[in-house]
C-alpha cells in the first residue's frame, strides 16, 4: 500500500466563498478537470458507492479522490488498498470544505494529471450543503435504512444537489422505504435533480450511475 | 391530534455558551427537571427510539419532548400522534442547539412540568457534540447499517456522550458490523461510555435502555 497522504486543510481566507468556488471551477476548466463533490450522512455508504464505481470507471478515465474527514484515515486506506489515487484531507474538527480548502487538496492531489477528481466530504447533511466548494456537480447519497423523509428535513442538501444517489436497495425488505416517496420529496426540493437506485454492495445500478458522471466528465472537456 | 407548537429559535446571545449551558443545568436542577440530549446521524432512528421507550417509561415518568430540525414537523406529528407531549424547535438552517436555543424551547414546553425532558437534537454527528445544551446527559444513537467504524470518524461526539445506545440490531445479519468492535472504539473515545444494544423496531433491549434512563432520572431528584 502506498503511504497515506494527509492533508490538514485551514479555513479559507475567502470572505466570498461562492465567488472563491466560481474562479475555482474556472480553474477546473482551463485543466479540463470535472470536480464530483459527494455528500452523505455518515454511513450512507460514499466510500462503497466509490470502489464499486472505480472497478467500472478506472478504464474510462483517469480518478483521483480526497477522502475529507474530521479524524482517521480509514477511507483513504480503503482507497489505496483497492489501488486508487487517494488523499486524506483532514477538516481540524470542521463539519465542511470551502472552496479554498478543497483548492488546498487538489494541489497535493496534482488533480492537473486526472480527468476526474471525487471528493467525499464529511458525512453531514447540514453544513456541507451551506457552502460552494467549486465543483462542478454535486451528488448526494441517502441510504435505505436512513428512510425516504430526509429531503423533508434536509431541504438545502437536496437543493443544491445534482443527482441523489439511493443506495443500500438490497435492504429494501427489511426496511419501511417507499420510492415513489423519496422521488417526489427530492422533486420537491429541486425538481431538476436526478435520481439513481443503487446497490454498492451487489453492483444494482453501479453501471447507470458510472454513465451519469461519464456523461457529464465528457460535457466539461 | 393536538395542534403543532413551532418554535424559531434565535442564536444564543452568550458569548460563552458553556458557562451558560451550566446556568440552565441548574436551573433545571432547582425545579428538578432532567434533560436527556439525543444526538445521531439522520435516520439512525432517534424518532423510533423515543416511540418505543414512551411505551415503557409514560406510566413512570411525566415526560416532554423537543423535535429539534431545521425544517419539516414529521417528527412532532409523529409524537403527538402517539399521545406524546411534543414541541418542534425550528433552528432557522443551524445544525446544532446550544444552551440558549434550548432554554428558549425549553421555556415554550413549560419544562417544569416534567420529570423528564428529551430534546432530539438535529440529525448530525459533528456540530451538536460540539456545543453543550445544558443537558444533564448527551446519549448518541448509532444505527447497525451505519457501520461500526463511526466512533473512529466522528471522535467529538462519542467522548461527549455518556451512553452510546447501537440500534437495529434486528439488521445484524445482513450488514458487517462488529458489535465487540464498535465497542472498543466508542471506548477508545471515552472509556466511561455505557452501551446498550436495542431494536427500536422489535423492542429488544428497550427496557434496558428505559431503566438506564429512569436511574439517571432519579439520581438528579
Amino acid at each position: 500500500m502506498s503511504e497515506i497522504k494527509i492533508i490538514d486543510v485551514k479555513r479559507s481566507i475567502f470572505e466570498d466563498n461562492t465567488a472563491d468556488a466560481d474562479r475555482l471551477r474556472q480553474e477546473l476548466k482551463e485543466k479540463h478537470t470535472f470536480l464530483l463533490n459527494i455528500m452523505s450522512s455518515p454511513g450512507a455508504g460514499k466510500t462503497t458507492t466509490l470502489l464499486a464505481l472505480m472497478k467500472i470507471l478506472k478504464d474510462r478515465l483517469h480518478i483521483g479522490i480526497m477522502e475529507a474527514n474530521i479524524d482517521s484515515v480509514v477511507d483513504t486506506k480503503t482507497m489505496l488498498n483497492a489501488g486508487v489515487e487517494a488523499i486524506q484531507i483532514h477538516t481540524g474538527g470542521m463539519c465542511h470544505l470551502d472552496a479554498d480548502m478543497t483548492r488546498q487538496g487538489l494541489k497535493e492531489l496534482k488533480s492537473e494529471n486526472f480527468d476526474l477528481v471525487i471528493l467525499e466530504n464529511v458525512g453531514n447533511l447540514v453544513c456541507p450543503a451551506e457552502f460552494d466548494t467549486g465543483a462542478v456537480k454535486n451528488v448526494t447519497i441517502l441510504s435505505v435504512p436512513e428512510g425516504d423523509d430526509k429531503p423533508l428535513k434536509y431541504p438545502l442538501m437536496y437543493e443544491v444537489c445534482d443527482l441523489l444517489i439511493v443506495n443500500k436497495i438490497d435492504t429494501l425488505p427489511y426496511f419501511d422505504f417507499d420510492k415513489e416517496k423519496v422521488i417526489q420529496y427530492a422533486k420537491m426540493r429541486n425538481p431538476n435533480i436526478d435520481v439513481i437506485f443503487i446497490s454498492a454492495k451487489t453492483g444494482e445500478g453501479v453501471s447507470d450511475l458510472a454513465n451519469w458522471i461519464e456523461k457529464h466528465v465528457e460535457d466539461w472537456k
